[in-house]
């Protein structure tokens, strides 16, 4: 494979460390995978590719030359780095020598389509993208339908997203809304039936009825789910907080929602 | 209140740097709580508080003052520093002119007792304080009896488990075994029905029997449960993987574990 070699000034270079940095002015959807696990789901899921960084003194396996020629043929355009330079753009310590910049797919939610049991998680105003990434593999993992993002604080590129999504923030659908008032909108015309997760005059979390589509919404770390959604008048669940604390990490807490939903609809 | 100021090069407060650094040498089971939510735990929970720090300069409410009296007389030593020195030793911005070095109880296992239907969790090899840290915070919620370690790789004491617990590793009891079989010989002294979260080879986490004394074991992010746990024979019990990825983040599996042993032993 030969490439044109590309030092730190490069503009690529720069816009992968104005994401890794979380810089604003990056383009739309646009995120960093570093390393072979990033990498292959990149692959897997067909994303956009619009940049491919590859330094084969850095690549210690022969999955990794696989990888970087065909990641070569879905860039749009592909460099190569020195060891030196790779180390000064990626995050982690052995990027098996690929970096790369892509495109998370504009998801509309007008032509999302739900199957009769659907499950979404609505996180409103989400502040910590560690807590978001968290959230992101228990999606995965339990099958949810999307994610809606309202108030949304943090970015779905963020790095740390895509760190501790294990990389599932490029697979799990995420829907973003400007209004509050939309995300709701949209989710009575696609017949959800919708639980706000609080412990304040809530009903306990295993008595809801989770049959049909069912959407579960979360709030902020700090100041919990924004006036909207409780003024559109829709159920409360909780979890029941038996010690001294009153409340749980948030993303604890929508992952046993999630998971008592999924049990419930599969009939676990 | 008057009490003689101390500056940076002072032992209580390198001692201080050294636990916010986690440094080794640390005298045993030895924290720091910062700020008024954590020491208001420290307060109503007990623990031994060796040496307190006060900057009355730093403390924005009456309440702050208040503590400081009552910390003042609980803790064996006292020292007023300025607001320069609590900047260097605070890891947060507003720490209401608040640090305490305070040490966490010594549970002893052989005078630990238990009800009918005791909860208990058991952390095999787990790395990542803030896993830690946000399992204490459920552990908590859900009214979980202790947590037990085995092959203990982050301390309980660490700043970021005390942060990410929210204060909880204070409140919830921890035992710390050298060696997994005396662990396996001390829940089956207790008769605990021990189960280990796996996905391999694994009974649905909502189909065991949770009734009487419950012990959950989850193992390291990387590794797993280690070998002698399996090597007793306990059952296993996994939460289906219904997506790409193979495994949940540790606290998220180890809470939905805890939360459905909750409810069953609730009738919830």
């Amino acid at each position: 494979m030969e490439l044109q070699q590309i030092g730190l000034q490069h503009p690529a270079a720069n816009l992968v460390r104005d994401i890794q940095h979380n810089r604003t002015g990056i383009p739309r959807r646009t995120f960093v995978a570093e390393g072979l696990f990033e990498n292959n789901i990149v692959l897997e899921s067909g994303v956009a590719v619009e940049t491919f960084l590859w330094c084969p003194e850095a690549a210690y396996s022969d999955e990794s030359r696989t990888r970087a020629e065909q990641l070569a043929d879905r860039a749009k355009r592909a460099y190569r780095v020195s060891e030196k330079t790779l180390a000064r753009l990626a995050e982690r310590p052995n990027p098996d020598g690929l970096v790369t910049i892509a495109r998370l797919p504009d998801w509309d939610p007008a032509e999302f389509t739900f199957g009769t049991d659907a499950l979404v998680l609505v996180t409103d105003a989400l502040e910590i993208p560690g807590n978001l990434g968290t959230l992101l593999r228990t999606m995965d993992a339990c099958a949810a339908d999307c994610l809606v993002l309202t108030n949304r604080r943090t970015r779905m590129t963020h790095p740390k997203v895509l760190r501790s999504s294990q990389g599932m923030s490029i697979k799990v659908p995420s829907l973003d809304f400007d209004e509050v008032g939309d995300a709701i909108a949209w989710l009575r015309r696609n017949e959800f039936r919708v639980y706000l997760a609080d412990t304040d005059d809530s009903v306990n979390y295993r008595k809801p009825d989770y049959r049909g589509r069912t959407a579960l919404v979360v709030g902020s770390e700090r100041f919990g789910i924004s006036r909207p959604w409780y003024d559109a008048g829709f159920a409360r669940v909780g979890i029941p907080m038996l010690g001294s604390a009153d409340s749980l990490n948030v993303s604890v807490s929508a992952s046993v929602l999630l998971y008592e939903a999924r049990a419930r609809k599969n009939g676990w």
